[in-house]
């Protein structure tokens, strides 16, 4: 076998691979962000097209080709083929040990199952959604016995999502986050915060807030060349290319720091996304490497830089020429006190910076009793309830609030949430690494992210999917992962902000 | 061979063509209407992957097989099946017949021509551009060849973009036109228009350009949940699918009727493939039949409709309301002879109604004369400035505003020219039909469009490209595409215009 011809071969179905994924994703982009109304049919069956040919080639003869012949000579290609090659083996492995008939029964199955969970959530009721979340978990079971796994059934879905990640590790992750956050939280409860933040909740007009949200980004480094940005109701970044990623955020008029947290954030997954090495383009590694990196860079945009006080003894004058009446009579210090408050709330995507691993835990925890078969769909209210009652000490009032809460489950998406908390406690460990190359508190100061921003790219951003999350860790830090960067984190900055 | 089972599989591979056609034709939008400037590269990578999928599944065995088994059992298969037939079996053949290096060698000719074109437009010097013109030409001559004709070797390309299109029948058309309307154009440039068009040139907002704009198409039947409206620099219509028409208005703040002209002219292009009966979604056949027939929709709204007289007795009044200050001494009359003004010009694009065929004629003798080898690339500026000459008595300056003015040759595009031409005459013999079944004036001074649009819909749009050019034409008018109404029709409307 000609392993040169083979590597072409490779590239060239991954380049199709890649032109199918900017095809399905810009047809989504339109999707979201106000394309023709009617339209709406059409772009589904597109997308299910090219999600059809992206499989067919994934499974094709062509592929097994490749992958024999460059997994038997792996010394002998570059580190991009190389990676390539792990994660499509990967890919295809999976989805040879699934058989093809359940896994269309499965697509089929989570079609109908995200609109009965909107119907169920807006009737607050569990039960209208319980049987056929108990089929998406038997297909989910089935699958992974399917797929195969060392320790726990849940492992190979953490591994979807965060390559790598296991129950092993994450087990002890949250237990440690649990022991210092619970009764941190109980501590800041109690107290009040000694500033007037009043002005959460004021109005504040949306086309202000929409112009300050476009400049904030740019400063923060989203490079306006290289993509857009648009409405919708759910914020999100779309990277179809390292010189096209595109970006959602949503505006309440009484909300307005959720406006700049939203942008914030997905301006942190997208500056990921552009800072990439174009070397990538066309290669499938043109992308953030996993969910808990690419949260963890977002977090960084939102949490460690925009929610710090450094950043806004320089920038909030900024924001006062955008709403000189609103904030008039708000010092910097409410402004920091406010974006920073702690609240106990039922809702995980409106959580603050502290109690948001808690909402987390509780799904970590269900979903693992779930694939291990202690839990069943029956008793899953009444367990979450429970949760939130001993983590976050509220009674839940109904289903919406509760168990129906998150989309996620609907489709089966079993796995993901702890990439969200993973992603907060990787930005705090790259971060105090990053606050020892870089002089954080000064430059933020003066309105220079510039520092920050190489830093970033040069240790995370421009890899890609080039090196595993833990490849990245180790590099960036020269430590494995580690939980204690994040709970001292959040400690000092509590501690410091309630004065206990 | 199983019928039913190839149809399956023919209708599965017009399929996967459509999703590439919707993706090529997205990412082509983005990229004309201010999708990311950094990105232009990647989406012309892309771009050229489905072009290149999209000639392999033309081209395949698979495509063979279906072309054998169908049509060879052409009368046991319905209308949209036989219809595909018919087309993907001619674009077969001709992909077939022309060399694969050959096809691969001019697409790299193209790619190049296309800027050297604008490097010898922008320097006036046709000089720089002849030989690579000549070596485009070479190809198109070497392919026709491969293709084999039908008398004159113009004919396969007439053909390509207007289908039963010949030099036999052009030929009688232009002639005839030609016989009129020199002598009338040379009776009107002899006379004074009795009326003060000088607010043509007048300065108009150009957000209240954009308003009126989309008022009027919406007004005129585009929806605008089934649809997009842009800007750039070229107008032009892109039918994604019969629910996502996009199109596109260029706006001149000192020649506000030339915005509102072109976007009735592109309206009418949208609204035509809105119209199409949706049945027709991935079938290939949810576009309009041909170019020719394409430009009859443009021109029926931009010149039957919104340059006739009973459209601006009533829709006049709305046009000053946007323009207050700016009509305040145009009157009606003043502004109707103003949109109908005839002046001899050298650039086509900005040519009126009476003399744009005239700049149609210049280029169809040239093309033909190109194929039939009468001409060479050495005497086509000298060919050009004679034929100025003769039909529009204008001395040519310079290259840029002869025979370098228009883009289509650089990429090879000869035989498209003529269907502008004939788009106008198809319009007027449909028009002549539609104004005996309807009260077109009547209607028109009411602000009523639902009785034109439900004739052009049942006789022209809903049916895709199931019918061709010309049994759309007869089933439509019971006539054959004849010359005369077309004659009729400017002959009428200027000699009224300018009293003679």
């Amino acid at each position: 076998m000609n392993l040169e011809k083979q590597v072409e071969q490779f590239k060239s179905l991954q380049e199709t691979l890649s032109a199918y994924h900017i095809a399905g994703s810009l047809i989504n982009w339109d999707m979201s962000t106000g394309g023709s109304k009617k339209g709406m049919g059409y772009r589904a069956k597109a997308i299910g097209i090219f999600t059809m040919k992206a499989f067919e080639i994934q499974t094709s003869d062509e592929m097994k080709t490749c992958l024999d012949v460059i997994g038997s000579r792996l010394e002998d290609v570059d580190e991009v083929i190389k990676r390539m090659y792990v994660l499509h083996k990967k890919e295809y492995d999976k989805n040879m040990k699934i058989p093809k008939d359940e896994a269309r029964a499965y697509a089929e199955l989570q079609a109908k199952s995200q609109i009965i969970w909107e119907e169920a959530k807006e009737a607050q009721d569990y039960s209208m959604f319980k049987d056929i979340l108990g089929e998406i978990i038997e297909y989910q079971k089935k699958f992974v016995n399917y797929r195969g796994f060392e320790g726990h059934p849940y492992n190979p879905l953490l591994d979807d999502y965060e390559e790598g990640m296991t129950v092993e590790i994450l087990d002890e992750y949250f237990e440690n986050l649990k022991k210092h956050i619970v009764p941190l939280l109980k501590e800041i409860t109690a107290t009040e915060l000694p500033y007037n933040t009043s002005f959460l909740t004021n109005s504040f007009p949306v086309d202000k807030q929409k112009e300050f949200c476009i400049k904030l980004m740019g400063d923060l480094g989203f490079d306006y060349d290289a993509g857009e940005v648009k409405e919708s109701v759910h914020p999100f970044t779309n990277g179809l290319n390292v010189n096209d990623v595109r970006l959602t955020v949503r505006y309440f008029e009484n909300l307005m720091t959720s406006s700049v947290f939203s942008a914030a954030h997905e301006g942190g997954h997208a500056i990921y996304e552009q800072n990439i090495d174009p070397k990538f383009e066309f290669t499938g590694l043109d992308t953030g490497v996993s969910s808990g990196i690419h949260e963890s860079q977002s977090r960084t945009y939102e949490n460690i830089i925009c929610r710090s006080k450094a950043f806004w003894n320089y920038y909030y004058p900024t924001l006062k020429t955008f709403f000189p009446d609103e904030l008039s009579e708000v010092t910097v210090e409410d402004f920091y006190a406010g974006i920073n408050k702690v609240e106990n709330s039922f809702i995980r995507v409106e959580a603050d910076e502290l109690t948001y691993s808690l909402h987390i835990i509780i799904r970590y925890e269900i979903e693992k009793a779930i694939m291990s078969g202690e839990v069943t769909v029956d008793n899953l209210p009444t367990l979450w309830n429970e949760k939130v009652k001993e983590y976050l000490d509220l009674d839940v009032p109904n289903d919406e609030l509760g168990v129906l809460q998150d989309v996620h489950w609907s489709f089966g998406l079993f796995g993901y949430f702890p990439t969200y908390s993973i992603g907060s406690a990787y930005a705090s460990q790259f971060a105090y690494y990053l606050k020892e190359a870089v002089n954080f508190d000064e430059d933020l100061e003066k309105g220079n992210y510039e520092n920050v921003n190489n830093w970033l790219k040069e240790h995370i951003h421009q890899y890609g999917s080039l090196k595993t999350p833990e490849q990245l860790m180790i590099e960036a830090t020269g430590k494995r992962f580690d939980s204690k960067y994040y709970v001292e984190y959040l400690t000092n900055k509590y501690k410091s902000l309630y004065n206990l």
